[in-house]
């Protein structure tokens, strides 16, 4: 199997650092050799490996398989020339380990049968450790890093955020307004803070966790968090997230903090922490880096639906983000979407996007773009 | 019935102005003894009033009959203490004029039937004018003013805009990553150039035709517009939303320009065109005034969830978007929500909350607050 990995890397160009070498150098905003790109749900729906595998199996059996979530974490390193692998799990069985009930509906996505509605339901939530609760993903990242060291491909640890774990905690599912969780977090200050102070506890020794047990850069997804006003944000979660990203610092890995919407409150999730912010399309790269100040990498920022148009259009697209990139004038840029890779997304487009981020920055970097 | 209306006047300061002269003078940032305030979907589920007509008749046919959007215009204005009306109607019908299938689903909100999915169906589009088309909301607006002039309460017209209709008439319904429009939108400039142009110029005669008919402020919705990136609103959206305004400008009312998810984008909503420019809670209302420059005033933005919390962190709330728009120091704030009222928002908050507007904010201007 191994030498199938990176079928892509001869088209790459001319590399003077590995893979591991290069996305570490991004996240510590030191000089690359060209961009490394990764691709948020880049193991996912798009992939014909990945459906044939679903055929046999749930998400969570998935999941829960550290043999299987292994082999979905490296389809789409064998199929295209990514920088790094994202160890396959979900935002949500974080909730399970706490003491819910979680189902991946057909057509419906996920549910929590037993949302939390009372302030008892809240007080029962249970913080356990991550090596009972979590195990199954801190194997999976042992068995995928015996197969990603050979060719020093570094791998990302992930966990939904505080506020994100809530939101999907408090209202049982996805939800248009969050007019749940939001309405406790106005109404019910005592319990709010309760149910964060855990969530926050779990999360960053989660994350702590996956770094020991190997994943070299840990992701804090807060994909909901856009949902509220900056005030709303600086009051009730930035200080859970920061205490999520402190205890998953211990570890000393680099820290990508994610969130989507956050174009008006990009310097207090710099403050929550983070070693790199990662932000959606919704504002301009070099914008958002210049608000997010000289001390932190970016991660993005490519619009997913991008992926959908002609090859001309996307990589105009793409180079439009790359030069935005380079007009801040610093080191520190990972290439990703904005947003995760939606389903029927064009395989074919992942490819030549992963190979042109390399090949046009590469050529930036020599001065020659 | 005149009688009935404007109950909660009793305990409103001391006013110097009528609604339509204090409502007016706003949008013409000109002082005004107190700030007005009205709110998106006022008219709505959240009025056990209209869920009652409901069990007699659809949306659509409260819409298509003059008499009954009059009824429901007004029945906010019965029961609260509101500075303006506005007709009550939906974005959608300018689609059913255009030849597009329209219908509301119980439990699925509305669904075009034959979206559009080919370029000749966009060619078929017919742009006829809004007396053919719609003048059922036209002859709505000439009944409802019968009723709201010798109350001297303005009455607010509406339509949804381009990007937001087009958004609709591709996708189907509502959608939550709008990849069909915004694929059409990157892939098929042509055709996207051609359905924006069609939809401006609908958009922007009917918005004419409603001040023509009476309508004394008129509002244009992008509700989705905050899913593109600020470059792509520039490039394939202000363009038409600029000549929708442009067409509706001739009737010489003031025009409130409204978006959701708009914060990273405010100076080209303004660029694009309005007397006012509605904002949701995701920026601070200061912030978003300061970008908007001064020849614009503002309306909003309170999240509209805060009308679930108990009064005392409702007023708290309301305070804080008041005082944001006192430090502005200028003239010209309209006080919403920042997205329509929910479903389920309790009435006695909503009175207390208009109430509260006022009372506040006579005396912030009368430099006790």
């Amino acid at each position: 199997m191994m030498q199938n990995l990176s079928p892509s890397s001869v088209s790459a160009p001319a590399a003077t650092m590995t893979k591991a070498q290069r996305f570490l150098a991004a996240c510590r905003r030191q000089p690359v050799d060209y961009t490394p790109v990764w691709l948020m749900r880049q193991a996912g729906r798009y992939m014909s490996e990945y459906r044939a595998l679903r055929e046999h199996y749930t998400i969570l059996e998935i999941i829960k398989s550290p043999e299987l979530a292994c082999l979905v974490t490296l389809q789409p390193i064998q199929a295209f020339d990514l920088d790094a692998a994202i160890i396959f799990a979900d935002i949500l069985p974080p909730l399970q380990g706490m003491g819910l009930s979680l189902e991946f509906v057909k057509g419906e996505g996920p549910v929590i049968h037993d949302p939390l509605r009372t302030p008892a339901s809240i007080e029962a939530l249970q913080v356990r450790p991550p090596e009972e609760t979590l195990s199954f993903t801190l194997d999976a990242i042992r068995l995928t890093r015996q197969a990603l060291d050979p060719l020093d491909i570094p791998l990302i640890g992930f966990s939904g955020a505080p506020f994100t774990l809530a939101a999907y905690a408090v209202e049982g599912g996805g939800s248009r307004n969050h007019v749940l969780v939001k309405s406790l977090m106005m109404s019910d200050p005592a319990s709010w803070a309760l149910l964060m102070e855990k969530l926050s506890e779990v999360v960053g020794h989660y994350l702590l966790a996956q770094a020991r047990a190997g994943a070299q850069v840990l992701q804090l997804f807060d994909s909901w968090v856009g949902q509220l006003s900056p005030e709303d944000y600086r009051r009730y979660v930035l200080p859970h997230s920061r205490r999520a990203l402190e205890i998953a610092g211990e570890a000393g890995v680099p820290i990508i903090h994610f969130g989507t919407d956050t174009g008006t409150m990009l310097p207090l999730l710099r403050a929550a922490g983070g070693d790199v912010i990662g932000v959606d399309w919704r504002i301009p790269l070099d914008t958002a880096w210049a608000q997010l100040g000289p001390d932190v990498a970016i991660q993005g920022n490519l619009d997913p639906v991008s992926l959908f148009a002609p090859w001309p259009a996307l990589q105009e697209r793409t180079q439009f983000v790359l030069d935005e990139a380079q007009r801040a004038g610093r080191h520190g840029h990972i290439f990703n979407v904005g947003h995760g890779i939606l389903p029927h997304t064009p395989v074919d487009n992942v490819r030549r996007l992963v190979d042109f981020v390399h090949s046009y920055t590469a050529a930036q970097k020599a001065g020659a773009a």
